[in-house]
């Protein structure tokens, strides 16, 4: 049997094809380069042409096939809504892929389910039923497994961590992305940063060297590791975010692993111990000691591996029905 | 088919006979009276042996048995932690009621859970598949169901959203009970206001009267109808709470419900509108316009209906395990 993964970003396309048990058969990557509406989806449906007719010539057909996409999958209507992809408020993508892949099953989520899904097929969470991954890149997502099945909610935008209310009294700047995301994800940090550098006439360190809008939060854990004392008070309010969020799922949650990931963890990941020791001040003391507070060991590969995983589900799901 | 649905709490034990469509054929309620340890469980097997007896006279049956107790129900070992109860750290209480039971199927779960059941079954979220019960009394506890099924975590502790961390920095007095709880449950209430009236030598109000160690949330409710600013300071703190948790529910969790419920709500029902006013700014902003916020139907009954519901989905799943 072979899976093929397809994992959308804002940037590029990565398609993977995979033996049931896993296996890495083949896989490759291209750049969006600006593309955006029907010519992302075109450039969508032509790799999976491609990839089907190459499976054929190598004898070893695609059996199922399944979608990450860089939003939210609305596994209704087949539309997907991808904020960062021009044009796809409530695009087609389902109708699109079903046309070029015929009797092959086709299956869309959103990254933050591939993610959580990749994790546990083949990543830091194998076998785990109840495990929550918290991506914290641009933004802050999570995608979430409950006694083994994703956690969607009614609507398809269960997950939608970034939005977590953490910090009283509420400030008109929340409203754009959330409470969690404006403080602490990768934008939120330099954000942080660039509000300090403003109110902070006096600091005269390594970060004043630039240009506050080209600060990125690559920078701030540059200044950190150098013991930059901006750089120090902002990572280490985001430590408290981070602890809080963290203390929050396994209250609510209770799973036995939280996975680490997205592009801040990353340089943010020789902070986990130090986030867990914040947790568990907040979080119901039988439930942490009961959690495992771990990186992602896919990486930038969880949402492919994770389309791959969905795939595979998708698989048996249907098979079951048909029974 | 019967269903016998056991409601034990804190201070009395509660049973219901129902049929399968959760229309009540007898109820009764009995007082704890300070019995602890194996007295209540001598109590709930006593109660079930003489309701299975009632039942065969009257010639119908007992299906099925569902138990609520106050606390959590380690399903894996058949035992009960029950915070107030004396002696029950970790009850063996499905031993005990399997014994009187005999061959009729018996299953236990927490109060939080069986609520949700009891609302979703009987109550204000009836046929719901994604919705959440909120119980704010003495503690604060929540019973999740996802997609139809209850959310217990992998040890079976999911659901303590008194410990959500919703106000940084972290306060050794939050170690307790949680953040969410010290500040916004009934306790919380009467704790909040003790300290403001410490802090507040000027202010002269109807709170001021009773002796501080005796004042509880419904003094409160009270003087906040009478327009007392203290009371006021401390209602309007506990909506600000109250609207972030449910915020968090619906960025989390996605769900088509929420009910309020538990002996505050009572009380704090009128303020449902202004909680959801706060909680709209809080949370992410598609999944809270598909979300309705209401007060438990049932009431004091959700934990005997839950109880009644868990007995008759226990047997549905017996019997698909057995085909």
């Amino acid at each position: 049997m072979s899976l093929l993964g397809i994992d959308l970003g804002g940037t590029k396309l990565a398609s993977a094809v995979f033996t049931e048990e896993g296996s890495l058969l083949s896989r490759d990557s291209i750049l969006l380069e600006g593309r955006t509406g029907e010519a992302v989806g075109k450039l969508v449906t032509s790799r999976i042409g491609i990839l089907i007719k190459e499976a054929k010539s190598n004898n070893h057909n695609i059996d199922s096939i399944g979608i990450s996409v860089p939003g939210i999958s609305n596994t209704r209507k087949g539309t997907v809504w991808a904020p960062n992809i021009g044009g796809w408020e409530s695009y087609p993508l389902m109708a699109e892929v079903n046309e070029i892949a015929g009797d092959i099953p086709v299956i869309i989520d959103s990254d933050r389910a591939c993610h959580v899904l990749g994790e546990v097929w083949m990543g830091s969470a194998r076998g785990c039923r109840d495990v929550v991954f918290l991506a914290v890149g641009t933004g802050i997502g999570a995608g979430i497994l409950v006694n083994g099945e994703l956690l969607r909610g009614s609507n398809d935008v269960a997950g939608a961590i970034g939005w977590m209310a953490l910090d009283r009294p509420f400030r008109d700047k929340y409203s754009e992305c959330g409470c969690f995301e404006y403080h602490a994800s990768g934008e939120g940090i330099a954000r942080v940063a660039r509000d300090l550098l403003a109110e902070n006439v006096t600091y005269s360190g390594m970060l004043r060297n630039k240009e506050p809008q080209n600060i990125n939060a690559s920078d701030l854990f540059n200044a950190w590791e150098a013991g930059d004392p901006l750089a120090k008070e902002v990572i280490d309010g985001c430590i408290e975010f981070w602890g809080m969020a963290v203390a929050n799922i396994v209250s609510l949650f209770n799973p036995e692993k939280i996975i680490l990931g997205g592009g801040v963890f990353g340089p943010a990941v020789k902070l986990i111990p130090t986030i867990m020791k914040e947790a568990i001040r907040w979080a119901q003391p039988v439930g942490v000691t009961q959690m495992s507070l771990e990186a992602s060991s896919l990486g930038g590969d969880a949402g492919v591996y994770g389309a791959g995983y969905l795939a595979f589900k998708n698989l048996n799901t249907l098979s079951l029905t048909k029974k």
